[in-house]
């Protein structure tokens, strides 16, 4: 198993997980998708860290800064 | 455009109308689908009208008692 795959099923940390692995891709900071998605940057890293139950509105406005569908952000088990 | 599919963009919409789909697919009540997932059945009745802005666990909760993973419960322009 590729070392930034958990293997928790807490949806919390695959989300924050995911989140990363998407961010990261566009080669953003935290900053940088804060801004783009006008989600607090704090809140932000909560969510990265699997600590925070984030809503519905709140992921469609980060997978829409991210130029992603709602479902593939919550597209857990992609390699 | 079937006329079961709404032409808003709000997510809250969108989500409420997947989730009757997927819960009709089955057959099932919103009671019967409140006692599966443990959402509250006056909750779930709320985020089916779009009136919720449902978070993730609940979100995950809906789609494992449905037995679809939650990024098919987001998949919001599946016919």
């Amino acid at each position: 198993m590729p070392d930034h795959v958990s293997s928790t099923s807490d949806p919390r940390i695959l989300f924050g997980e995911r989140l990363i692995q998407l961010r990261k891709l566009r080669g953003w900071s935290q900053e940088r998708l804060s801004l783009e998605s006008g989600v607090a940057r704090s809140y932000l890293g909560g969510v990265e860290r699997g600590q925070r139950n984030i809503a519905l509105l709140n992921i469609c406005r980060l997978a829409e800064a991210l130029s992603v569908s709602p479902e593939e952000l919550l597209r857990f088990d992609a390699s």
